[in-house]
């Protein structure tokens, strides 16, 4: 399986796959300095929430061993690492994986370590146990030993301390001798279906296709596919569910299709705070994203960009939430999420 | 305006503008043999079936010209001319085209070339005829003085030999000071929403954003735009419509929002030969267009490519055919294409 990091024990290093030249270069760098660490991630060498919490913690170690090394004071090691939890302000799973981590510094770097290496395998457990639980779903759903699935952006290893949330739960039919074919959007703007998505199928030995995000409608209503499966940036109590922009095209065409359209998310993803998915803010990001592709201009002098990062779709649509807690089937009565939290 | 083709009399030349190179390069050269008209086809620096059209009907002027001055017999003319009509086999305008001006070649190039003129003429009477018509059904539906629109793929001047169909409606709808700001998807994998419809709006000063094709839905879903308005490349006898692949995700997102989803096409593009979309062939085009960009390898060696060129919307869920002839609302009882047709 790919890794997106890797803690390196002879090294007291982090090894981390450069995701901005993936699929066309596969690049490793060993992180061994606070500087290194912040320039990966605000880059998007490293990306992917649950990846970035691991990556928090061992950025503990890696200021803790730092400080050691250059003799910083308590003061300087305590706003290295907050310069790490800042990296990417938007990203909860960062700050979050740091504060796993920086409660333990006072017991000594070995307790820090030890701690981001649990945050780190407990991800790839419960992504694993969720996949399980999706693959038996939709085999169940689907009556039959074999299905074709479509995806959208990446979910995979590569965005996850391990294995994969969606991704993970085609892994686990492909395990099985269960998956047909795979089908992957490319996911514009930033192509991670293409370039990730793609990249981890090609080394698992997956069989898939790419395509551009607009045929993923024809797919499904052509009868190509028999499940589609995404994953989740932020899944409120009602589930309703936050994902990459584009996701809810899938959604609209399997519900027209009459076949099931699957959210999959370790249970932290959830946030019963939130009431419906109205509430959600939407970050737009840069519009020279869509304006151009690899520095290739490919709108007119002058144009703007609109450039909405995700969008939601309504639980409705939702055929089945799958955590490692258990599976939601949002538009059934008495299936509900906060079911799940106790 | 725009405009795609020209015929330049004092040259005897038909000057086209290269939409390979659009937006970044304005380049037009004037077309003089029957090579330069050939390639100019085959490398889609003139496109768009309508255009096509147009561009066979002058082709024939070029051939006969090309013929006096070098001489050919009656044999390697006719050869030259059928070499225009088959440079793009799929392209049923293009033969079309050719053949309204062909079946004159005995009454002289000034009969040829007066036929060719008309076509053109024709077409921008079609579609000045039926962005009127769009724009007042449009306008009475949604009830209020502005409008919003989101669009799929190039439809306008570049894509017509004038004005444009859907396109053509939002330029009426600008025109009246009835249009708000109109949201043009990029329409991956060749882009023409962003380098052509992107560069036609500039042109003509209509506000406009460029969106990722995934961002469509949600800009409908959201409230965003009050209609969506596409072209039709064949639609049959029931209302199915074939287009650029991703505009049936557009009219799933209008029904769920129940704004209206518009399909606007000269008349020449019904075929009431065939019953349902069912029976419509989709062409697939090379993977290559979807694995890279601009040159730009965007999935991992090895990957296949899965790149259906259209889809079709089910005539249910479209509000409004719009043509020169009339507008048909296929989900109304009584309200049929066959109607138009005599």
């Amino acid at each position: 399986m790919v890794r997106a990091l890797e803690w390196i024990d002879e090294a007291s290093a982090l090894r981390i796959i450069d995701q901005t030249v993936l699929p066309t270069s596969e690049c490793y760098f060993n992180i061994t300095d606070v500087d290194a660490l912040v320039e990966a991630i605000v880059s998007l060498a490293v990306r992917g929430a649950p990846a970035l919490g691991a990556t928090g913690a061992f950025g503990v170690v890696i200021a803790m061993n730092q400080a050691a090394a250059q003799g910083w004071d308590e003061a300087r090691l305590q706003s290295e690492v907050d310069r790490i939890r800042n990296a990417r302000p938007t990203a909860v799973n960062l700050a979050w994986g740091v504060d796993q981590a920086r409660c333990l510094m006072a017991q000594g770097v070995g307790a820090v370590l030890a701690r981001a290496k649990a945050v780190m395998a407990e991800d790839e457990a419960a992504n694993r146990a969720l996949s399980k639980l999706g693959a038996d779903w939709i085999l169940q759903r689907c009556g039959k030993p074999q299905v074709s699935v479509v995806t959208h952006c990446n979910t995979g290893a590569l965005a996850t301390a391990g294995w994969g949330t969606a991704y993970g739960i085609i892994h686990e039919l492909f395990d099985r001798g269960a998956l047909l074919l795979a089908y992957a959007d490319e996911t514009r703007p930033l192509l991670q279906g293409a370039r990730l998505t793609g990249w981890e199928l090609a080394q698992d030995g997956i069989p898939f296709v790419i395509e551009a995000d607009g045929a993923a409608s024809s797919t499904i209503l052509n009868g190509r596919v028999d499940v589609a499966i995404i994953g989740a940036d932020r899944i409120v109590a009602n589930g309703d569910s936050a994902n990459k922009v584009g996701s809810v095209a899938l959604a609209l065409a399997c519900q027209r299709k009459g076949i099931p359209f699957i959210v999959a998310a370790p249970f932290s993803t959830v946030d019963l705070t939130i009431a419906t998915g109205d509430e959600i803010a939407i970050e737009e990001r840069d519009q020279k994203e869509v304006l151009e592709f690899a520095t290739v201009r490919t709108s007119p002098a002058g144009a703007i960009g609109f450039n909405p990062a995700f969008d939601v779709t309504p639980h409705d649509l939702i055929s089945a939430i799958v955590t490692e807690r258990g599976v939601v089937e949002p538009s059934r009565p008495g299936s509900s999420l906060a079911g799940l939290a106790n």
